[in-house]
């Protein structure tokens, strides 16, 4: 197929279509592929009657749904859901070892004194006791989850899957469907969520939530910010709701300067740089290729957006 | 056998010790072998002539050599070699990943401004781009190397295990000898160090080592800080020798306060609790037993220090 890439030109990500043997063209106009690489709705160009799918560089698009860029009857659209498995999954398991073991919290305390502190209260995935098994609950179990499921099978920890569905997710101790949700929030040592913005997970993760979790929990967030109501996760680890948090993503970004989530000894952050355009570009080729090669054959593109789910 | 423990009572082990069937006793002089629960040579009583054997709570004990504490032809001692496998690994690869994922770097500047150079500078476990595999090289790979090496599986490494024999180390793709170290710094994108602290590691990671890294490279150490020349580490950061290091153990220790090493915004430290009595307590019982059931079946105890190899 034709295709055109902007507004950003990704080289990596063009040598892996074209050799896929579609050809990269100058104009959108001239092109039969849109392959989108911002994130910002006023930066997407009108689409010419030529383009016949637009393939997104990243996986959420709740904003691109808001803004009206992607519409029900409208050109289809593909995101990347699940090709950022690998990156986010790593993310996510580095985040939960930094809080749990308090680099965060020494980092700012800089001094010896604390060890002692940060000893006493950090927490183990692998099971620290005779006969003891860790708990995580990974809410949002899709390829990302089931990644991280991969990598948490060597620690021995039992891990609950959740999602929409209830359908058992593959290496995972037990699947329980999101509507069930609230039995599980207060099992879990490590609580993951990846799940994806909608309206029903749109502030899901607030105050009660986190009053709901163990006082020991680690939170984890690596899905979409505003699945948490930020302040209400503040004042949880204020208070000690929870011991806890790591979050890749958060509700706004940028976070502002001075925003007290900085200064939090125990919550630990990166800046929304799990799957960047610095990783994307090396995987969206693949994911484009994948649904050009559908598109062409007549068959279901595996990563069209279904506008009304919301993802 | 009759055991007494001292300086401090850690109950999780005498619960696990006498569930063996051996009889806590509430002076040295009544006990036939010692578990000894400080690291101070200072605060290690004399033994009395029924102390047949020393059971020592932690692994390193290069220090009680020194004080003439451990000597060549005394009462046998015990260290816990592989019995903090897991958590040591697990300290390890949290270590290893918050390092490579700037965690400290972004909690230092406290400002989404530096997400872009974070996001472009940060190092991935998995393979990032087409055909492209990450390598890890483990120094010093007994126990908790092999921990190590189950947990890194899943990312798909290629891992170069490092020891003084050079025999194949399981799970490793390539066994080298420490006598052909001088190949390995330089390959590896994660150099781990868990050697112990003998004659021979004494300050042997020096500036030349790394040097001989390279510049994207992540050294992460678990072993003993004095395997490392810590003004050489701080050097090679400073000049970009290697790209960041994340450490569990430093010479000194404690680290005192306003040494550079706080400050650095690619050194990740946590204050050597991978190992501290707060875990130990839970482990210490079961490699005591292995060793007094040797002992009485008059078979070579399986933690016997060596005290000519040093550990």
């Amino acid at each position: 197929m034709k295709f055109y890439m902007g507004p950003a030109k990704w080289p990596e990500t063009i040598a892996d279509i074209e050799a896929a043997g579609h050809e990269l063209v100058d104009s959108l106009d001239k092109a039969q592929a849109y392959v989108c690489t911002t994130p910002n709705p006023k930066k997407v160009p009108q689409l010419p009657p030529s383009v016949e799918f637009v393939q997104y560089c990243y996986t959420g698009v709740d904003h691109l749904l808001d803004a009206g860029v992607i519409v029900e009857g409208g050109v289809p659209w593909c995101n990347t859901a699940g090709a950022f498995a690998k990156p986010v999954a790593e993310s996510a398991l580095g985040l939960l070892l930094s809080q749990a073991h308090h680099h965060k919290a020494f980092a700012l305390a800089a001094t010896w004194d604390v060890a002692r502190e940060l000893d006493d209260s950090q927490a183990w995935l692998y099971g620290l006791g005779s006969g003891v098994t860790r708990h995580v609950a990974i809410f949002g179990a899709g390829g990302i989850g089931r990644e991280l499921i991969r990598l948490l099978q060597p620690f021995g920890v039992h891990i609950t899957a959740v999602n929409r569905s209830g359908r058992a997710v593959a290496g995972a101790d037990e699947t329980v469907a999101m509507e069930h949700a609230g039995e599980v929030w207060g099992k879990a040592d490590f609580v993951v969520n990846i799940l994806p913005l909608t309206p029903q997970t749109q502030g899901l993760i607030d105050y009660a939530t986190f009053q709901a979790m163990k006082p020991t929990a680690v939170f984890v967030n690596v899905g979409r910010g505003a699945t948490v109501v930020t302040d209400d996760l503040v004042r949880a680890v204020k208070e000690g709701q929870i011991a806890g948090a790591a979050l890749e993503v958060v509700d706004p970004e940028p976070l502002p300067d001075g925003h007290p989530l900085y200064g939090l000894p125990n919550v630990t952050l990166t800046p929304h740089m799990g799957a960047s355009a610095s990783v994307a570009k090396y995987h969206l080729g693949r994911v484009f290729n994948a649904n050009a090669q559908a598109f062409q054959q007549g068959r279901p593109m595996p990563t069209h957006i279904d506008v009304k789910a919301g993802y």
